[in-house]
């Protein structure tokens, strides 16, 4: 990788993590050391893409069958890296998602049984050899974060899911961590937020160290 | 193929090519043999599939990327598929679709200049195996086409495209035609609409035989 090249960061966690919390954290944490840093989310992170996140995300009577969900998820993905994330990245600007397609993985594929090789598929139609560099997981017992979840906002589509669903993707992802362990930082979020914070903290200060020693 | 099945059929051609009229045509002829023939289009024919369609459709400020309109139409296309066009068939009905995947070599493909082996990628991860029983192409010269589709409607963001677009998307229709000539009937577009559904209606004829011959 260029030295010139920016940083491409993820959070994932299942619902009530602390996601935004963290990400903020992330977000003046980088920025107090002067990095350009761009904060974007999927789905989403233009206009276009947003419009496919509002599709994916409403309830509708209609069933939404796995496969469109999948392909809106990536429609919304190759939207993104081209208008915003690889162009970002290419001027030397750190790039900070709120989920990418680990998370994809995890709620189509271990969520709703998707064939992972379909997703893979997909991936590398879209991606071709885009990873992120670091992905923090903040992970946590499905339960806790749910009754967490529900004290916030009226649950969306997704979050009506019942609880053995979120068990698969807390699996999926937790997989995924342990297949490629200097990617992810698996981060213990069922602590309080402080303790969160130093974890996340201590990762960030060896990522910088390593992008500038 | 069950005999018990429906038939797929396509209607496909460059803008002022007459489809609509056509369609009627072929809609009125099979429902005087007594067929159950479910009209349908794409992008769309599912209530999702039809607010993807407008994505794609509408003018907007923000370029969108080749893979991101390639995988929007997939989407849409899962949906149509699962929802309506599949079960319609598994229950003997005939299928009458404005458009189909020959539209996404030809546009997107042909037109966009989007690698023709993306396209059949995606086309084997949606359809399986399905694929229209017979494709009929409403061939004429774009410039012909063109004048006739300007007398009727403001353009949206397809018919705005330059006529070299519709040259590259017309070639591809005709190369695809002659590839698989079992499943495509070409119809001289060119000349008047009594004329072009006599050769529409002698087509329908030799179809009707085949399946309840």
């Amino acid at each position: 990788m260029s030295s010139d090249r920016g940083r491409f960061l993820t959070v994932e966690g299942t619902e009530g993590a602390g996601k935004s919390s963290n990400i903020e954290f992330i977000r003046r944490t980088l920025e107090a050391r002067g990095l350009e840093l761009v904060l974007t989310r999927e789905p989403g992170g233009t206009p276009l893409a947003e419009e496919i996140r509002d599709l994916l995300l409403q309830p509708r009577d209609e069933k939404v069958c796995d496969d469109a969900e999948l392909l809106l998820v990536f429609a919304a993905r190759a939207q993104h890296l081209t208008q915003l994330i690889r162009p970002a990245l290419d001027r030397g600007a750190w790039v900070l998602c709120d989920r990418f397609t680990d998370a994809t993985f995890a709620y189509q594929g271990g969520g709703r049984g998707i064939d992972l090789a379909r997703i893979e598929a997909l991936e590398t139609l879209v991606q071709g050899d885009l990873r992120p560099d670091c992905t923090f997981l903040l992970d946590l017992p499905v339960e806790l974060g749910l009754s967490r979840a529900r004290q916030r906002s009226a649950p969306d589509r997704f979050e009506r899911e019942k609880q053995a669903f979120f068990e698969r993707v807390r699996d999926c992802y937790l997989d995924r961590a342990r297949a490629e362990p200097g990617r992810f930082a698996v981060i213990d979020a069922s602590v309080g937020l402080e303790a969160v914070q130093r974890q996340i903290g201590a990762q960030l200060e060896r990522m910088l160290e390593a992008a500038h020693g």
